[in-house]
């Protein structure tokens, strides 16, 4: 499950669009921030890397020229910056600086260099509230106050993780960030405030909507069908033969535990980026991949031919390519560049994210969650015990003040993190943009000539909002 | 002016009433906190102390029985129960639970025992970003959400430095607090923001204004008289027979730096105590200490004669009650119980607030403002380079963006620290009170028969204030 959810927050903005003629172009620089915020134990700094565009940045007007500043999540700062096309869109319209900062830990900006993932004393310095510092250093060095004049106004923007940052920015540092776009930010994924069933339950809903009855159906039933072949020699015999897996498997549990965690990343994978065209994030997918995917399982089957029909599904995510000469189940990320050690530390600290599944709301072996296994877990891989309440302290989550204003939380509704994400609110001065056709961020990405209405839609809402937050900027 | 901007921040609200009949009552408590909260690299806790009366606190109204939370500045917690009477006051009419959480590194609260003091390696955890984190968590356990309702409202509290903190927890951490008191809270009082003069301009006005128009001249005077004085034995020994120093002066660097910063100190902390009616702090001083002191200093004087009556002067605040047999000049605040350790290290660090004297606008020796000095002797000191303008960063302080709403800033405008607070404002949701015949946080202090109506005004304001938050509280 830890491997899971990482894998489930990191995959699309971290994919690099392999073969794509997009490509923006900026500068890359470092500025020295400590690697200690909050404490003078130390004075070690270290070079954060952050990509800057102010080739948009023309004009005079007062608080004009807005700088929008993607706050950077779990991965290599330069893939945020090519994959979220919406901000080079709107850039020139706005007489935009456009700002990638990257996260601590990730890319080029490593605190200890190659010793940053020795150990806790060094990896400990992971930590959102640090990269939000960070942060916080880069706009006020970057965008200082001009004689009596405000600094220039600074949108955030952020997907997933870098959603929550972006909304979290806005809330901790709002002398520094007039507003926040934050896209599929599940800031509500946490113990005590969503259950941890729901992610699931979408996912699953994903997949039983799709194409054809008999899919979900099929998936749930594969997993007694891949654990009864994985209890004799034969039975393994015959999946190694059916799945031409890069390395044969020997025992149960390579079925149980490596190829069920394969599998039920996956899906996630699908269902997070099924977008209504092709992409190429951890793997080249067609459009739409999960009704694809679900269209080679669309009737009842034998045991032998689910198992067929499934090795053919999963080639959807794993070789729709076709260049792929076995399956390599360790990972569903393979090949994309990016590494998931920082997020699986983060997610053994301060981003507990509970997830669950009982096979009957969804189509997962049931797996409760316990808290207490999953602190064990994370204290005997890393040595430290889970503050699983402490981004609730931190940013509060379940409980969105008046006080909290200019924050755009977008959800697609087929995007399985929209379960923690902020759906309803109270608070009039933070807006709710839902996506009903959308996947994960899908906002965010370069608009496309298949994106449904809800899609262009929301990214007119989102610089309507955007244009709003300016103008009371220039106002005040 | 290390030592001076200390001991001016800590003097009022850091007493003790000896000898008052004041006694307020509580539970001590404590509770275990990280000692870091921000990153990963030990899992070390401390227990922080907190003081909590219930007793007033009944009633089932939904939201009611808010919480008046006093967030604990550089001492003793107790110090702050014991004289922050306003709150006491409120308490019973709100059905409120008091609760004073102490500062980490302060009082009880110390996070590596006996060694907390030792080096930056144990006392770089004494931040206030770490301090907030630690009220957060405190707040967070004793009032958590009761099923589906939100957890009971908590109004903060502080003064001085302790009212900063009031302040940044409702900006930081607002769903958490639903509003602030912030009383003389020097939130602006940091590089590049107030002008490093105006602490001791206001101090000069009070003097100009409290009595007669020769108190400013004699003072301003006696810096020349008592160098001229330290230049040779002769004079040491006139200044060690007139004042009765506890150490007798042997050479002019004990006049012109201990002495001279004692008085200094005196002077601050006298116009910071300028209460309308006798209070004991520090020391005992008189009703309106300043109008006393300088009732000392009415005229002109010859050289010897300006000593005497400096010295006769100086006893207002040195012996009123006349008990002491000498003159202690190497602290002001000898006595009190308070430990200046923190305070200092604060200052070198994150605290650095500029001061500076031109002797022209104000009364004292001329003495710029130089931050590289005053960096080099917080290194050389403490090991630490100060980071003047991490709170700019953290806490925005020149910029109160219209989503920082429900704090009140109130300052009396004889207190000098009133420079570096908030006067005025745009933002229709922060309440700015004006105290004209204030000293420092006067407002938080019991109420008096001798309290100016402007003082019983912003209590009122202040009741309105919070029953105003109340109430929204109530309607989310």
């Amino acid at each position: 499950m830890i491997a899971r959810d990482r894998v489930a927050l990191i995959c699309v903005l971290s994919a690099i669009v392999v073969g794509s003629t997009v490509a923006y172009e900026y500068q890359t620089k470092t500025i020295d921030v400590p690697i200690d915020h909050f404490t003078y134990t130390g004075e070690a700094t270290f070079k954060l890397r952050y990509l800057i565009n102010d080739t948009y940045a023309t004009g005079t007007e007062p608080y004009g020229r807005p700088i929008l500043f993607y706050a950077g999540n779990e991965g290599d700062i330069e893939v945020f910056a090519q994959n979220t096309g919406f901000m080079w869109e709107v850039a020139p319209k706005l007489k935009a600086t456009l700002l990638f900062v990257e996260h601590r830990f990730y890319g080029h900006s490593l605190p200890f260099g190659n010793a940053s993932y020795d150990s806790p004393k060094n990896l400990g310095y992971l930590t959102s509230e640090q990269a939000l510092a960070d942060f916080a250093l880069v706009l006020r060095t970057l965008n200082p106050p001009n004689g009596t004049t405000r600094a220039r106004p600074v949108i955030a923007f952020g997907g997933s993780y870098g959603g929550m940052l972006a909304a979290w920015m806005r809330i901790k540092y709002p002398h520094l960030v007039a507003g926040a776009i934050a896209a599929s930010a599940p800031i509500r994924q946490f113990e005590g405030v969503t259950p941890c069933g729901i992610f699931n339950q979408i996912l699953t809903s994903v997949y039983a909507v799709a194409y054809n009855d008999a899919c979900v159906p099929n998936i749930r039933r594969s997993w007694t069908t891949l654990q009864n072949y994985s209890t004799s020699a034969e039975g393994l015999k015959t999946l190694n033969e059916k799945f031409h897996f890069c390395t044969n498997l020997t025992k149960a549990t390579d079925v149980t535990d490596t190829l069920f965690e394969y599998l039920k990343d996956v899906y996630g994978n699908l269902a997070m980026i099924n977008y209504p065209y092709a992409s190429n994030f951890l793997a080249p997918v067609p459009a739409y991949p999960v009704r694809e995917f679900c269209g080679r399982l669309e009737k009842n089957y034998t045991e032998a031919e689910l198992l067929d029909r499934l090795q053919s599904a999963l080639s959807i995510y794993a070789n729709y390519d076709g260049k792929a000469t076995c399956l390599n189940i360790n990972s569903s990320y393979d090949g994309s560049g990016i590494s998931d050690r920082g997020w699986d530390f983060q997610a053994c600290t301060e981003m507990v994210m509970p997830m669950c599944a009982d096979g009957v709301r969804d189509m997962f072996p049931p797996e409760p969650w316990n808290l207490q296994t999953y602190a064990d877990r994370c204290f005997k891989r890393y040595g430290v015990h889970p503050r699983s309440q402490s981004a609730l302290v931190n940013y509060g989550g379940d409980f969105l003040d008046a006080s909290i204003t200019n924050i755009v939380f977008s959800n697609g509704l087929i995007d399985p993190w929209s379960g923690g994400g902020v759906l309803r609110t109270t608070n009039a001065n933070v807006k709710i943009v839902l996506i009903p056709e959308g996947a994960h961020h899908i906002d965010l990405r370069a608009s496309n000539a298949n994106d449904p209405a809800s899609v262009t839609w929301a990214r007119v809402e989102h610089v309507r909002n955007i244009q709003r937050w300016l103008a009371e900027y220039r106002k005040i």
